[in-house]
Order: C-alpha cells, then structure tokens, then sequence
C-alpha cells in the first residue's frame, strides 16, 4: 500500500509554510482553504464555477450525507467524485461534531453517539468504526476521525479531560478499523483550552499512523492568544511534516494567524453563509450590500475584484437582488466572497515563498479591525 | 429620427416565417422566445449564463420595477442594460397585467389604472401615458401599450368589447405620448374569444404607426383551435411586414403553434417557472425531478443536451439538489429549461429555412401528447 497522501513542505517564511499535498484525486497548494459542501454541494455554486474560481478541494458533512442520499446511494454512483461532478479532491468530516450539535437526543457512551435521525426519527449509532466505514464508501481523498466534541469556552477541565481521552480511544479505534489503503485519516486534537491536554493529544496521536493533524474544538469562543497558545502547543508535539488543519475557522485574520503558525488547511462556513446574507468580504473591508446606502450604487462590490459579480455588477443592482430575494444575489455574493479567500491564500502562498508573509499577515489583521461584521 | 426597429423577413416555410429584427441594442433572429426577467434578472441566472445559453433578448415587467428599485433608479445606472449587465435587446411589457392581476384593489377607469402599491399600500395610478414614460426611462429597445387585459375564459360579450375599445383609445394616448424615437412600440390586440372583436382591434392599431404588433389576453384557459382562430385573424388585418408577438405563452407545442401561424416572438415564464418546481422539459418529454425513481438514476436529465446540468450531473444528483434544498438545483434546471427552449427556436428557424417546419411542428405537437405535465 502506497501511501494515501504526501506532502511536502517548498518553502518556509519563520512558522508559515508553503507545501504540495497530493491526494487520491489531486494536489493541492497549500495553505488552502476548502469551501464547505455540506450536502456534497457549495451551496448554489457548481463544480465549474468553482473550477473557474480556483478551488483545490472541497468539505463535505458526513454526517448529513448519510442522512441524505446515504452513503450507499453515493458510492454506487462513483462516490463523491462521481456522484458530485467535483472530481478533485475531497475531505470529510467524521459527523461527530454535527450528531451533537444537530440531531436530537445525542447521547455520548463509549461505544458512540447514539442519535434521533432529523428526517425519520428513528435512532442511529454513530461509532468510530462506522464513521471510518461510511467516509470510505463516500470516498473522501481525506477522512476524519471520530471525535467527541465539547465547546472550549463553558467545559470545566474535568469534562475537558474526560473527552480528550475518550476522543484518543476513539481514534484508536478509528485507525484500527480503516480498510481503504487509498484514503488518508486525520487525526483531531482535543483538550478544550487547557494546553498541557492539547500537548498530551497530539502527542498521543502522534503514535497512531495518522497521515495529518487537525485542531477540533477551537473557534468556539476562545480568545486568540489561547487559541494560538493551543495551536502552538499541538504543532509542538506532532511531526513537523505532515499536514496541520484548523477546523473550522475562520474569518481571514483567522486564517493568516493559523498560517502564521504553520496551519497547511482551512474550512469554514463564513465566507458561503456571510455571502447568503449579503456581507461580501472586499480588500477594503466588508460591505454589507442590503444597506440602503448601495442603492444607488454604480461601483462594483470590490473595485478590484474580478470576479463574476465584480466584473459585470453593481453594488447597486446586487443589493437589488437581495432586496427582491432573487437566487442570483446569494449566489454572485457566494462566488465573490470564495474568490476573495482563494486570493488571499493564493496572496498567503506567494507571501511566503518571497519572505514578505508578516506584512501580509500584519496587512489582513489592520483590515479586520476596520471592518463592520 | 431613423426607425427604431427594423424587420427583415429572410425565409417562409407556409406561414411560418424567419426573421432578422434589429433594435437599438441588438439584432435578434426571428422566431425568438424571450426569457421573463420580471425583476431585471432571470432568476437565478446571470447575464454571463444567458449568453452562453444563447438568449438574445429578455423581457422584464414594467410594474415590478417600477415598485423596485423605481425606474428613475434604472434610468440614472444606464437604463436596464446598464443597470442589470444585460446588453442585448430587452422588450418591456406595459405593467397593466401585473397591476390588474397583482395589485391590490386595482380600479380600472378611462384615465388608467388606479391600485394600491404591494409594498407600501400607497395608491398609485397607472395611465397610458404613464406606462410610456415608465418604459422609456426603463430604457426598453421594445415597449408595449397599457392595455385593458381581460381572461378570454370568463368575459362576456359586452366586457370584452368594452375592453377592446378601451384598450384602443388607451393606444392611441400611448402612441401620442411616445417622447422617445430610438424605443420601438408595439400595439396589443384585444377582443377577449370573439373573432370579430379581434379583427377590428388589430384593424384600428394598423393605423396608428406602432412598430409591431401583440396577441394579448390568450393562453387564458381556451382552446387551442380557438386561439388559432383568433390569432390567424388578427394576423390578416395587421401589415404583414411587421413583427408579430404572442404574449405569455408557453409551453413547447404553443411556440410551434404560434410559429406555424407566422408568430416572431415569444415570452413565457414556463421554462423557468417549471425549472424551479424541478419539472425538466427534455427531447423525450418532461422530467420531475423530484420523483423518488430518480434517486439513484446516472443518466444525465437529457442525454442528447450539453447544457451545464446535463454535461455535468446526473439525474440522482440533481434530484438530491432539490430535496436538501439547494440553490443550485432550480439553478441547473433553469439553464436546462432555457437551453432546451433555445434550441427549439433554432430548430425552428432552420427548418423555415429548409422548408421542413411541418415535420418539426408535428414531432413538438407528439412529444406533447406524452408529457407528465
């Protein structure tokens, strides 16, 4: 059995790195940013616009696909790749965090997460074996382990405690159950914001043949100095080649920070839901089109954009859109706001080839507390 | 002032004709369908898609954007090409449909139409003149006369006479009210189901020096040997020269129906409409969907097209689109629907040429007999 991912580092600007991470079906630049595809679709947006936009690799949710059209229905038709008509690569996560956070009833044991299925009620079990088996019949590039997820902010270091180690024996299991040679497995650290829980995670996880490293459990609420304390201290203790993602986050001056510190992939829901309410992230801040003072408008939403939206409207005809709810706004929001985050970290990439990532870094951070949202 | 629109008869097939019409924005070839962009924007679908679709010529509703955004706000961003990034051709309707259909308590009188605005509940009143003067601050390269629309179905005798006399003087006022000489206008023929009424209102707008002429109030509920009725006598009393549109309709044996007839344009909500409802027109019939027996189909929604949905997914996959919800389910259906219709007209137009319209005509008419809906 080949290897199911490599990766390799090009370039170094002090903790930021630029890499190649082939997968399955294709490389990817990374850092990268992966749009989320929650029911194996970026919502309104099709595999050729996203072509057309740059992406590299796309999130689905496991969690709702096996609810919807079940993992069965997708493997028959050639898996995600097939099934999607998005044939590069694709990562999914292992359904934990949204069976505790979506479906009704969720009770954690040690076997799994037993839940009320949203569509039909009827009661499901979610265990690491399962979530291992059903990402390999989607045939995601890259799968997730089981975690259990608990919010950074509210959990007292007991229960923090108490779900780092049952997530390790989880991932355990998840590792021990892989059938697919052809597909990676990330390992997810937990500890909530207590930093010596964070180190003994990756650590541990370090032993198990992981092909790649995620942040769970961040974004939730935690300060940054915390956060980049908790990032700090995983990367720490996991080997220094493989890949890093921060799940999860975030806002741009989220990403550059996690790039800052060596994070290789990113996956967020803001830029595709901002956009679905009308924030469109522009170089000079956000602009919350549905504002009436876009009326009148005649400026594209980001001068120096060219992205379908920018190079053909204005500010004023997209916020009529909005304002009529027609499709077209959300979706021309959507294509803006994905484009504006591949540059950035098309910006990030080149940044850190030629040595000049701080000032990017620094750039971003002074753009953010500019901003309305 | 050189004329605003010029149509030029190229090929007859019986009394199907093709045409060149050229506006002050365009030339389109004849026969044409005209996608409804009710509000500036075919829903969901950019002026970017149109083209590549092969759209050469949208409609949009007089009333709605008078409510949104106003067309003082369209005139001042470069009229409806400039406003919405559509260039080509546009045609306007009168806004007295929607005002009668849409309105409420909507009071038809000799001075216009009086009605409370659906946004803010302010009456407004809508006169020959008014519609004009909209139209030509919309910048439309077509516009339409403020007529008196009444179903063809329910009227009796006397309403739909009182109607068609009506709409007479109202065209009257309209063609004196026209500012513009670069926007084309276009005479609408009324009379409700009676022969005779038809006849003498195309007969009266013969004389007042419009651009080209409508069949308004049709698709309404009658027969379609009725209709044809109707529309053939229309067409006798109207120069023979000009180009002649059937207004709202429709379905695919409608637009070969009118094209036998001698008909030039079109304009139905139909194709869209239907793909946002999931309901595909295909060479093999209609497709819903929806329907559960797709769930796990590969095939494209029409094998013989090469549109963006059926170049890209499968039947399964569009099927999931519309039961998660997304976007860009009534999306893909929309650029199937509006291909499917463009390549209908293309037919059309060559088998004029080749004198092979018959063939044509009876192979829609067939494939409607077996369609779900």
């Amino acid at each position: 059995m080949t290897a199911p991912l490599e990766f390799e580092i090009t370039a170094r600007d002090g903790a930021a790195r630029r890499g190649l991470l082939r997968t399955r079906c294709g490389v990817l630049e990374t850092p990268a940013f992966m749009p989320v595809a929650t029911y194996g679709v970026v919502r309104g947006v099709s595999p050729r616009d996203l072509i057309y936009l740059g992406a590299q690799i796309l999130l689905a949710n496991t969690f709702h696909l096996h609810e919807r059209p079940g993992e069965e229905a997708i493997a028959k038709a050639g898996g995600l790749h097939g099934w999607s008509g998005w044939r590069g690569p694709w990562l999914t996560d292992s359904g934990g965090y949204q069976v505790t956070s979506l479906a009704e009833r969720a009770r954690v044991s040690e076997e799994g997460v037993a839940f009320a299925s949203p569509l039909d009620g009827r009661r499901r079990l979610l265990t690491p074996e399962s979530a291992v088996a059903i990402q390999e019949a989607l045939g995601a590039d890259i799968a997730m382990v089981l975690d259990e997820c608990i919010s950074t902010g509210g959990a007292d270091a007991e229960r923090s405690a108490a779900a780092m180690e049952r997530s390790l024996r989880w991932a355990e299991r998840c590792a021990r159950a892989r059938r697919r040679g052809d597909q990676a497995l990330f390992g997810i650290v937990q500890g909530g914001s207590d930093v010596a829980l964070r180190q003994r995670s990756a650590r541990a996880l370090a032993g198990l043949g992981f092909d790649g490293i995620a942040h769970g459990g961040l974004g939730l609420g935690e300060e940054s100095e915390l956060r980049a304390a908790l990032v700090a201290e995983a990367h720490n203790a996991w080997p220094e080649q493989q890949p890093r993602y921060l799940m999860g986050l975030g806002r741009p001056e989220d990403l550059v920070a996690g790039i800052a510190q060596g994070v290789d992939l990113f996956d967020c829901v803001i830029p595709t839901r901002h956009a679905r309410h009308g924030m469109l992230f522009t170089s000079a801040g956000s602009l919350a089109i549905r504002n009436a003072r876009f009326a009148g408008d005649d400026d594209p939403p980001d001068p120096g954009c060219a992205c379908p939206a920018c190079s053909s409207h204005s500010r004023g005809y997209l916020r009529h859109l909005f304002q009529v709810g027609d499709a077209l706004g959300p979706r021309l929001a959507t294509l803006h706001n994905l484009r504006f985050y591949f540059q950035l970290l098309e910006r990030a990439r080149r940044a850190i080839t030629s040595g000049s990532f701080a000032a990017l870094h620094a750039e971003v951070a002074a753009a953010a507390r500019t901003r309305v949202a």
